[in-house]
């Protein structure tokens, strides 16, 4: 086999979630998921740290692309204005079988409590990287943590929507949308 | 020993804050635990399915005083009033020796991913019996799960000033004050 292996992250994911849907996410090896990729454990480990990580491999990409697009937006911008920025950048970074994944990806985790833990953990994790970045712009808390988690909901009510196979729009347009949604239910708080 | 035993719960859950404490989460077994609080690990399981939710025990309780805490409130009551009135009486179930506990407990889920995740699936649950008793007075959404983050984060946040050594004041007190604080930045988003 050869030392280098084209795409190997993504076919491990592909077999991973193959696999998981198929038997059960318990019942799966990686060395089945590594077997169905066609390559060995020890490729699977330099990419994974186990069978988990491959469900949550995009968190430390997301948080970066959030805190980036927070970073890069205009002094200017209001908080919620940078935290729009944010979810363009790391929506924009989405690909069509992302989404096509996205069904199966959410029936594994919502069969299984650690799973369901993990996830929960992600999206703190997701938070922490934008209120640090708001925090970065000079934001005061707890406007920071607040305008972090609208964002993080966003992010999240987006992609349930952005997956539903009927659905048309794009990642970003819905997040966009969704993220105006929260903010107008922030203000109608009273 | 008797069959009955008195505080049993309470007895365990201080045996494992001490040993975590002084030997660390994953040094300490069940058995360890219970013989620290002279319980057997019969009288363990009778109470907690493993050492793990020794630290989450009041996941199930809190969830139900919130729930019950936003249905009491008056059908005048606005979302975020509902969600006032549940911290008063979420945070009024508290003792001081939870207060004593806090620190510890603090620390022993800061050293320990796994226990990070557990953190963070309870501020879930807790947030989505928050979420599920305001849809109950027909509160819409986004709007019920925006006051339930809310809450969640003014009980997380008044947790942990009501736990400092220094601290003069009444969780309950906190809590309102951190909730009028999130409130006040959400209005302020603009």
């Amino acid at each position: 086999m050869a030392r280098w292996e084209p795409n190997a992250q993504l076919r491990l994911v592909r077999a991973a979630i193959d696999l998981f849907t198929e038997q059960g996410y318990d019942s799966t090896t990686v060395a089945q998921i590594a077997e169905r990729a066609g390559l060995t454990k020890t490729t699977f480990f330099r990419h994974f740290p186990g069978k988990r990580e491959i469900l949550f491999a995009g968190q430390e990409v997301h948080s970066r692309l959030f805190a980036d697009g927070i970073a890069a937006a205009p002094d200017s911008a209001a908080p919620l204005e940078a935290v729009a920025m944010a979810l363009d950048t790391a929506t924009a970074a989405f690909t069509s079988e992302q989404r096509d994944f996205g069904p199966r990806l959410q029936a594994v985790i919502a069969a299984n409590t650690d799973l369901q833990e993990r996830a929960a953990f992600k999206a703190v994790r997701l938070a922490a990287a934008m209120t640090d970045a708001l925090r970065k712009r000079g934001v005061p808390e707890p406007a920071a943590i607040l305008a972090a988690d609208l964002g993080v909901r966003a992010f999240g009510r987006a992609f349930d929507r952005w997956v539903e196979p009927s659905s048309q729009r794009s990642f970003t347009e819905l997040a966009r949308e969704e993220l105006q949604e929260l903010r107008a239910a922030a203000l109608a708080l009273g």
